[in-house]
């Protein structure tokens, strides 16, 4: 495949300017992923020492709209979630969390990812799989 | 039904000891439903004003935890969502956030439900619908 | 709620026109909802006597096409599932199954809505719950 | 990975005596995967020629049901579909209709997988995506 029109590095640039609060930055884009990874703070832990389902899809949502932005080739900031599906796989652990999401398809309208979740370098032990959808603004 | 055995304030009490972090609270129990609601905070808020995809999960989220302490008659922090499927209806806009979670079914190994999310007082315009469900902890 | 503009026996006079294969047909419209009902044959049977996942997945998507229609206020045969999340809360047993969709939202691009699946009359046992959403054909 | 314990002909042998309405059979396996296959019969096709929703539904809930054999090392008829979530990303026609799902966890109580669905040998232009769990019967 080719390689996307756009890089980790613009879409950090363009989400901290619009997006100052957002969790996670993009790391690493390629033709049809995108790699999203957050720091864990204390308050994304639950009882247990295990990093929350929240903080979990957030990450993956951040993975989703960096991909949603390789399949449109720009970055669309107001492309927004339109469903999303998680299962919980394994308590998540570690000091830095990250989703890599997958392109499956993209029409028109829409774009349709799969995501995986992970902790540290534990690429092998996901924690979370994911399904979902974002929405592409349609023409006014 | 029947009064629900546990109460709003003791979810509170139990969930704010164990989990200093988490955003939301209990605010209101049924025989068959929890309310948790949450104040919208600025890192919360994505481009447009919005109140961000994540934000809207978490309240779910913690709304499914309550409704499922409800549905076992004892608060049990190590229930843990299995899974969780959500669509965005609407964009979220307002002060504080809310998320009534509904039970569909109890049985030995999970709590099912169904939640709506909605800004402020505006509990006809819900903003997301989910479902999901908690696993209960096996007996060893 | 105001009257809903179509009826069961116009959905089910379109319908087996245009799709003789259909199983189940629409026994119920309201403002808000739609009901599908479908007799179960011996090949839509389980091991252990149960109504198979796929015959619960067709009645609740009958279900849904039905309130699409409803809430668009026209027989819309084009509109398509985009996605569909089912939960399955106990074995289903029965002679004929059914399936409530109540509508969650409409916008310009989709319907979502919530489902529920029982069999024969007993309506307040669900054997399935579901929530989906049908995607509008935008205009070229 | 280690070759399966069980192969596509034991799966269709015991499914077919067992549940002889089953659409579908095995057409191979894999130590983290499994295939099914169905003909596409007239009684499956909506208007327009496309494969209906719950036809494919059917075809993934087979593929997730052999791969949770794969999974356990043996033929647990008795698991079940838990949930399923699945997203329709382009019109499906064709003769055979195929659904690859591939393991994503495996607990004791549960397997997660994520399948892909397409028609012939058109195993690129995926016609839907989804992901489910299947619940294992949990000794007495």
């Amino acid at each position: 495949m080719a390689t996307p029109a756009i890089t980790a590095d613009a879409i950090n640039t363009v989400v901290s300017e619009l997006y100052p609060g957002a969790s996670g930055m993009c790391v690493e884009v390629g033709a049809d992923y995108a790699v999203a990874a957050c720091d864990v703070d204390p308050h994304m832990v639950r009882p247990g020492g295990f990093v929350s389902g929240p903080t979990q899809f957030a990450i993956v949502d951040a993975a989703l709209w960096y991909v949603t932005f390789v399949a449109l080739g720009r970055i669309e900031p107001m492309a927004m979630t339109s469903e999303l599906s998680m299962r919980f796989l394994r308590p998540a652990q570690g000091r830095r969390i990250f989703s890599r999401a997958r392109l499956e398809a993209v029409s028109r309208r829409s774009v349709v990812a799969t995501a995986h979740v992970w902790c540290d370098d534990r690429t092998e032990k996901i924690t979370a799989t994911a399904q979902g959808t974002y929405a592409i603004p349609l023409p006014r």
